[in-house]
């Protein structure tokens, strides 16, 4: 398990989301309060969206609270989108290449959760990777391979589709690997750079959790409230999938990846 | 606050106390049970004692229980007399530098505890080291500042005196700045190699927990219980020391550092 | 390109082959004379045999020179048969995990050389490690690619075959996708904790520098001398194998693995 | 020794100074031409102004070729003013505080050079710090010191003369001290986040080189010059002070901290 905190909105330094408040990611680094671990120590990395189309990176093996470069670049770095986390390792040794975010091009993906059964599907999972993105794994999570995965299935031009498809996929596979009785659990961010993606779904109903909250005229999503006074907090609930737009705003909407194969069987039937 | 063992006895493998037991060292970093901090994650080390007259030292940034060299170590080594440390650290960035325990020569030290308002009196405190020794301060925490003072103070040929002294220095030095309500709390462990001291004391009446208990022939002292069957773990007494050699065994005396300034004001008077 | 050394024969202290000489590992870590890079500062590790069946590992990202627990250690430990390594990334982050040895069970590896093309090739090469040892994969080296195949090959019974499998293998890979240019090149150790063997051969004919030299009742194999009156190292010949046991000493033999597929073509044609 | 560089001038990609040139800062890591070690890689560094009155800081303990996070942020931050430093240690552990520049308050600072006999000085060098400021010495390095004394001396509000005199003194320390012999080299760069100033001066008239650039509007400091057309860096003579101010431009001057110092003997005389 993990914390995260995602943004988009006008642009805000970093720091007044990340560090000053008193619940704040750094502090849920040791002191989580929702999560299965409490200590989330494993790592952390920030990515954000700046003057180039693709997003800056930074990600560390020291736990947050001891990273001063992280404090540093929330201090300096001011933006109108981006992603940060904090990391306890499941499976994957505690390593750069396994911090989140995950950048690919112009995408950041983060990812709270656990494919259950893992170590077991793991090659199962590479495989779901096209040959072309294989190069571009550079650890051993299973959040990198669902986002490489992901990005095969057409995150570009059809960002909540190809999340679906690579989920149901990994359901597949973990049942004809004799998993099935494994959950995936799923609380991750995505993004191109414009529009954000906050998903909230588990196989077995039982998601991690996700909190959404104005800010400003920005949003903030986050895997739990991070300052005392939490009543603005709204709970994402399971099984939906918050968009946020420039645009048109934050949009709820039902996210079920298996739905559509439900739907299938019933026409094949 | 820190939690710490050592062990003084016939060879064991170092896995057996610091990575098999239920609530081992490395289990206590992300979970401590009688520490002030429940995390202890700002760095681990050890130190041993081999074949050659000075010890081995491994020490490391990351948390204890993601270090895979620490269990790799652990699991090949056998030694007759060993310290560990995971670190919570109060003052002094999270660097090896700053790791417990420090070696000098054929001396380890390692220590849990605080010196009251040392951001305020690091200055002074450094003036404590000799000349000759300061080129081998290498960190910047209050812990190492102590052990080279006590090197200073003869820490060879004198320990108890050397370490009495050196915590008299302290506490003389923190009144003299106006420090006298920041009490110096001291549970530490020093060796020469040959005989272990275990301190346990505060200038306030309340230092940090310290236990010990046989482990066959041997002697084991511990921040806290390393196991969930804690019967046999026998708590240090505040104001005490405990001294293990290896013909004689196992002594525990008092020990009070200001007790000897407290006779000299009587006479004094 | 790397460096490395291995030692089998009467225990020795780490350091005396691996710090004390003039020329030492940790010295062309910076300054490598017969390297394709002078610099081999991508991170460091040695492997060791003790008193367990299988070996110890410590392994970092820092330059050997700047390693102060990789020194203590080399201090401390006195082993019958270690392998010792300093890395240049081609292809595979800085990581803890990408460094050499690499250790499965009681077998440790080694490798320095290129597998040509394998950042178009790993994903074959990942598919020549069975399901069974995919798990063991942490990092996305092709030299640990190349050992995980070699024990899927049967690393444990025959330990010569599954080499020469395996580099066949790869070579066989390369070709079919269109890499039949780019050359494989391998020198390299592999050890059961028993019978220690050094590799030097490359597809193209140019494998990497590898000397051996006597070192008392002992044998040194190093990928160059590591002290200037290099007078008594003797450079092991393209396209051989050194065997060192500890009955029988040391052996050198033809060793080709594409041999025995040439002598399958002629049959099978 | 070390390699550094620095820019001030209209903003500019950090990345087209530090990254993309053929011989680059990040290349120098590895394969300097004029320093003294032509590998420094222990340790990199960059502190850049934005929208802050303070500077932003990233240090990193690994080689600065294998640091990805380096790149990305040199790749996002747009600065007017930054400086740069990759570190080949000469006292002071590989850590992330002995790393340059360092910054205090609004200030940045850093330094390729030697203090000659540092580490019989070190103790001294403490001394000039300021007890204000004691608090703030986080590392080991001479440099460290040298810039937390000449803080001490006045840096916010005449920043040459805190310099000179900072120098001046320790000069003098080292002759008291009976290591006159030893040569104080300093090429440093210091900004208050507004005027740059670049200093090359040596007791024994031997400092480091420097060189300067116009790149644009803006000038470019650094310690070689970073491509291989190197036709327009110009060298900056020995005993030299180059200042940039946004208003007034470059400006050369002579700088010679112990002039003062034998004007005053003359007077005394």
């Amino acid at each position: 398990m993990c914390r995260f905190l995602a943004y988009a909105g006008p642009p805000v330094f970093l720091d007044e989301l990340l560090v000053r408040p008193s619940a704040s990611l750094i502090a849920q680094a040791s002191k989580a309060r929702e999560a299965k671990t409490a200590v989330n120590a494993d790592g952390c990395g920030v990515g954000w969206y700046g003057e180039r189309s693709e997003p800056g990176l930074y990600r560390g093996v020291l736990p947050a609270w001891s990273d001063a470069n992280l404090v540093s670049l929330c201090r300096q770095i001011r933006s109108r989108l981006f992603l940060a986390h904090v990391r306890a390792a499941t499976f994957g040794e505690v390593a750069t290449a396994n911090c989140h975010p995950f950048a690919h091009g112009r995408h950041l993906f983060m990812h709270n959760g656990q494919v259950g059964g893992y170590e077991r599907l793991r090659r199962r999972m590479d495989a779901l990777i096209p040959d072309d993105l294989y190069a571009a794994r550079k650890g051993t999570s299973d959040s990198e391979a669902l986002f490489l995965a992901a990005v095969g299935q057409g995150l570009d031009r059809d960002p909540v589709g190809a999340i679906a498809r690579t989920l149901r996929d990994i359901v597949a596979l973990a049942r004809d690997a004799g998993e099935a009785d494994e959950p995936l659990r799923f609380a991750a961010v995505h993004t191109d750079g414009e529009t954000l993606h906050a998903y909230r779904w588990a196989s077995d109903g039982n998601p991690p959790s996700l909190y959404c909250r104005e800010e400003g005229e920005g949003i903030v999503v986050a895997s739990e409230p991070c300052d005392e006074g939490s009543g603005f907090w709204t709970p994402v609930p399971s099984g939906t999938l918050l968009t946020v737009e420039r645009r048109s705003g934050a949009r709820l909407r039902m996210f079920d990846p298996l739905a559509e194969e439900a739907e299938r069987r019933v026409r094949a039937a």
